[in-house]
């Protein structure tokens, strides 16, 4: 970034938008900093949200996959909006024009840059944008996608998220020419998510066996994740939202406290409607997948305008939107299109139906020039801006599904995009990651899968989740130790010491077990470091006669294998 | 909303509270409504905490119910608020009295009114606090509740919150004018959501068998979840606490940092003196549920003068208050008011405490005027302040207890409002959810409940959750596969060919398990579409013979109903 | 606290730090105020993070030990900040010298006085500080610190923490005047709190049988919390470093914008590199603790210096620091130190590199004084910067091991810091809280340790968690019944009444147990109150014989116990 250049555009900056090339992006006073940098730091809390609401809703032998792609997400996702996502968006080169921007890449503003502070606000704000963009298709990708086939995905997707961004937002974009309004992005960020997870679920096929048992959705992973995950998602929206205002200088304020209002009014119908329609379909139960999805669907639902819209038409539009929703998954799942967590719906159907309710419902949101005064077809604006976030729908439509089916088609030349079967029945977190859930018969696909020659001994050997194998171990070692217990025991009993009883034997074991110092007698079962062979000699019970017959040759041969263990004779 | 009331109203606005209805509450300069918004937001995700907290604490069969409720609450809870909660605690229409407000139902300020930002503000700040009041009963009523009662209940709550809400805080209130001072709502919150919750728990009873082994707490379903929502709910309550200065314009923006400082303090005394306790009560063993609630009860007890104390005295308001909890939750449990997360002690108690803490310790918080240049007991400030909190508490305790009962008695005419006796032993996540949590004896549950005859047809088909069905169809017809193999195997070395040896076998079927292109061959055990008669046709190893014997039916029954076995001859 | 003290002192405040004893720490207008409050919100929630990452990383049955260990951290580590740990990093008091504060200590400055809303607010930022550096090391002493002995190490350890604090950043200083260079405390927080965690997991040893399978790291408890905490870290990180301008007011909102994007930069340098590390390391796959660990490696690298680099070094430091994560961290293995989070690496190892980051390559932030106008190595500064940093991390670490091991020396003569064996064997979820888990060999584990006459009394009683004992009784009242059922039928058929058949009966029990009424008829299976022997006698079924044979002791036995049970003849 040129330091002269942006010192003398400032000179040009004004709070009425005067004669500089971007001026909205960068016309942010103090205030208006730190609204955005703040909403910043909670609408990445979204990716949290998020991260549990997709490792919630899959199986357990995904979930800890699925969390790394989140993560994998936003490292490459947000690497290459500085290197050049951001610069397709809101770069102000010459050669920018109606359907991509160029330059700023490699964002950079050094110090004594008079925009310094804004450029990086700005930045910050739109690469939480981002990140949230591109996190969407990881969901509908979810328990059958080749993890470094979606590093390469999260590498490159970036391009799919930034180019209609630009069209949006950008100064440059044909869509912001025409006059198309999104206050958050239910079109760029929710629309074009959606419409990549609906591609990348179609290329990819359905899961191994999902549909074998008919339509119904697979039971879930973590229930309680996923609604955690969409707690967290609806705070986070209020920042995105709210800080969508992009300050709160002037009036800006206003509207602000205005949109977090129809953000909650919004998942209020949402979730209001979902809940009425599960109940209905489902006789009285209530799928907890319709009321996530049914309010996440009216959220995103009332992002495109909101801060456009009165209280009880965000209730209909978030409403309409859930509605949506809920009718849509099982639509998409009837068309073979396996989207594990929804997303196609959540984010897709309803991203267009918020694009197109801010051509229906928009207020002029006086003083500000959010509509360039224009109004809704409800409100008498006529059917212009209807017209206009009409065409924007198709515009992103098309681009999502073709841009994300091109560069599925290109990745999965260079890394096939789906897992090899027998991954998919043994689960990313084991083949990948070498998490080894227990309990959800891990053990039986693997000696399913034995006789097919896959290579599995590096995965057969893992432990599973959360026992310590050295505490199995020493567990053994004890059952080892009571065992030889008895048998000398047995023997002492047998050369007629009477004095020895096993009463005795164990009062002096329970002595050795619990140390009064930390400081470790060698002979100890618990020392900690390995003992010399010395050291044991000078352990107890230390027989001084060594006709003591070993029984069990395993034990011994454990044994022998840990100098830990005092009781070897 | 009157359009040009407002902006009538706006003129009459000074920083002194001139000559308007409701100056304080819609009082707010930029700063204030940023301060404002942000503590909302902040406020918002203590229901991440609530949630997480509740769903710990429960048995794991109703963990993703008491989500769900707390989900409903939200959605029902803020709704309701919207259409009447609101208008009945700070609505400003000729009707109101110093019982009930009325007026500003359906809020909706339009583009143009002059208040429309400070009134969005207010009623999100407001909702914020609305709705974490009504989800505190919700911990009460797990799992024995009728979620569809539940529903019912959640909205009509708001109500049982929003009138005394409207006496502490509202202009029109009793209590106000009488000089009660609450900050942020150890009243109104939480010693009415707690009385709310013990009326609760007493008329829904004890959960069955609660009693049956003595008065010591049920083990928890997830106590990480339990403990990562007191960590939630306590950052939460920074933003709820600090945001009560309701701005930062002035001097508030001090008392605000002290606030925040004094609930940090706060907790500091009551997670010290209940951890202490819990060692001595449990012969040097702690007891999570004592730590978590005792410092929740610490919060709880400092909220309603948080900015009223000075450090040492907050720190011995949080001991008491914890200590207050830790002692009435078995006292509780004595009375066979079976509360499983306590809320009656942390909120109702605590909320007791705390308003009458207030009465003792307050400062006069120079300049503003918060306790009208009252002060406490031991400040130099007479009873006068004592009485009026004492008169708050008697107040709001009655009011909690008998509005709760009242509308359980009347909801429970309409839905039992107590779980089928058999839905409580499956749980609420299998009856009203469709999710089956495994390893925790529900097949054990259902096959006891066989008998009698209740129709669990549509139940006991529900598949585990964390588990892809179509995959265990696949793994068993793998193992089919290598059952067949052997079978040929056997036949072909029966009728002589010495060629086709075990071994190649296997490679070959290895060569089909891994296609070396993702586009499957026809006959590929994983190939995704159904295959056609004549696909199979075509397989690999399609036997020219068919004399084949076919041996076990329950294997050649799976074989047949999958067409996508390519094995199937 | 004087309060006149303190009142003429702020006469001498001036924007350009003129001459007043610490200008900087109480500087702050009301703008600044809002930000390092909503700023310190942020960062106690990293609190969250470290519990979920700490929990999730832990072996199952000490996931709820090690978050009562940070709920212990925040309350005695909070409470000793404000007894002794503030005023030895920022007392004003005379013995002030250059190794220690002196002064300020239980801090509480009354109404009135003029710095109140300063000192709250700057006490509040670095309380969220010392909080989180307590609680790193709480990681590393992880399933082998005795919980009793860990309390103790937590009330102490705020001297640790608190003392170079004061070091790098208190007016006092002696690094502080020598031009040290430390924004968000690389060195104070993380290297103190990595170098304390080293020495720690040194003292305590490895956990038992850590390594007698080899140098792997032991599988994780809950991976997906794991991946959670690193989430929650990663966004109150940003709130981390960008509040540590310490303000926004004149140019520091700019840095705060710059610090927030560098912080994400330095995260992506680092994610990329340990992900990549990770693939070549592990055969193509990728082990998820590389990933965590190399980011969060990568944020305590860029802390130091946040708002002092380019974006490319922000890219580099962090690579280089994630980088040096993932090597030291079997490196620490192979030297028998055993982190169970790997704080050490994390926090130390990229403590000390952050640090030197610095002196390579900070900017000299215009206007900002943070560097005294000074510049690193590689920005053409020369070698005093450099240098300087390098004394600071020479210091830093001496101090960090030094004190923690003489802590733990102390601690270790009063309550021995090492769990006993069997504890360790069992658990402290287990041993401590009384949690068990289930499916985790914990029964297996209390047999073994049976003939060692611990008294495990107390412990084999325990219910596992998630489970509803009542409900448990209630299943097998329910099967005594149906027993009962068949007894009576047999019975009946017996004595040649053929008119009530087994499917009468069974009708009627259906009706008895679903009551229409949510009153409850006595004799009902689920009747929730205690019957009297009279109710019993008027219950259904009720025989008019008694010479109805009993079967079965056991059985009958537990009917005798349960007065609910109907069925009782």
């Amino acid at each position: 970034m040129d330091n002269n250049a942006t010192a003398t555009a400032l000179k040009g900056i004004g709070r009425n938008h005067s004669n500089y090339v971007i001026p909205g992006l960068y016309d942010l006073s103090t205030e208006d900093t730190n609204w955005v940098l703040t909403s910043s730091f909670i609408i990445f809390t979204m990716q949290t949200g998020f991260g549990m609401l997709e490792s919630g809703c899959v199986s357990i032998k995904n979930e800890v996959n699925i969390m790394m792609k989140n993560v994998i997400d936003i490292v490459l996702g947000g690497f290459t909006y500085w290197l050049f996502g951001y610069g397709m968006s809101f770069g102000r080169g010459p050669l920018s024009n109606p359907f991509i921007a160029i330059g700023d890449f490699l964002l950079d503003p050094p110090v004594g840059d008079a925009l310094m502070g804004q450029i990086f606000a700005a930045f910050l704000f739109q690469l939480s944008f981002a990140t949230t963009a591109t996190t969407i298709v990881s969901g509908a990708m979810a328990e059958r996608c080749n993890f470094k086939a979606y590093c390469l995905f999260s590498f490159l997707n970036t391009a799919v998220y930034c180019i209609p961004a630009g069209w949006v937002w950008g100064e440059h974009g044909f869509l912001n020419k025409l006059g198309a309004v999104d206050i958050a992005g239910s079109g760029p960020v929710h629309l074009i998510g959606g419409a990549s997870a609906f591609a990348s679920a179609a290329m990819l096929g359905p899961r191994l066996g999902r549909y074998s048992e008919g339509f119904d959705p697979l039971p879930l992973g973590n229930p309680v994740n996923a609604c955690m995950g969409l707690f967290v998602l609806w705070w986070g929206w209020l920042a995105f939202n709210s800080g969508s205002t992009y300050g709160v200088s002037g009036a800006k304020w206003q509207y602000a406290a205005r949109a977090a209002v129809m953000t909650m009014m919004g998942s209020f119908g949402g979730g209001f409607i979902s809940s009425i329609y599960s109940f209905w379909r489902h006789d009285g139960g209530m799928d907890i997948m319709d009321l996530i999805n049914g309010v996440l669907g009216s959220l995103v639902s009332i992002t495109a305008g909101c801060f456009l819209y009165r209280a009880w038409e965000a209730l209909v539009i978030g409403a309409i939107g859930s509605l949506l929703c809920v009718l849509a998954m099982p639509l998409f799942d009837r068309m073979g299109v396996d989207d594990p967590v929804g997303a196609s719906a959540v984010h897709g159907v309803c991203g267009i139906w918020g694009v197109i309710a801010v051509g229906l419902f928009a207020d002029n949101p006086i003083p500000l020039d959010t509509t360039n005064g224009r109004m809704g077809l409800f409100k008498g604006g006529g059917w212009y801006l209807l017209g206009i976030q009409t065409l924007s729908v198709l515009c992103l439509t098309t681009w999502g599904i073709c841009s994300t089916c091109l560069l599925l088609y290109v990745i999965n030349k260079i890394i096939p995009i789906r897992m090899d079967p027998h991954e998919e029945l043994l689960g990313a977190d084991l083949t990948e990651h070498r998490i080894r859930h227990s309990q959800i018969g891990l053990s039986r696909a693997i000696s399913a899968l034995a006789p097919i020659k896959i290579d599995l001994k590096n995965i057969a050997g893992v432990q599973p989740i959360g026992i310590n194998p050295g505490h199995e171990r020493s567990i053994d070692q004890l059952r080892a130790a009571e065992d030889k217990l008895h048998q000398w025991q047995s023997y002492l009993e047998q050369v007629s010491n009477p004095r020895i009883t096993r009463h005795k034997l164990v009062a002096d074991s329970d002595i050795i077990f619990k140390p009064k110092s930390p400081v470790k007698l060698p002979g100890s079962i618990f020392s900690r470091r390995p003992l010399t062979r010395e050291g044991i000699s000078e352990g107890f019970y230390r027989p001084n006669n060594s006709e003591l017959p070993v029984i069990g040759a395993t034990i011994s041969h454990k044994l022998d294998k840990d100098p830990n263990f005092a009781w070897v004779d």
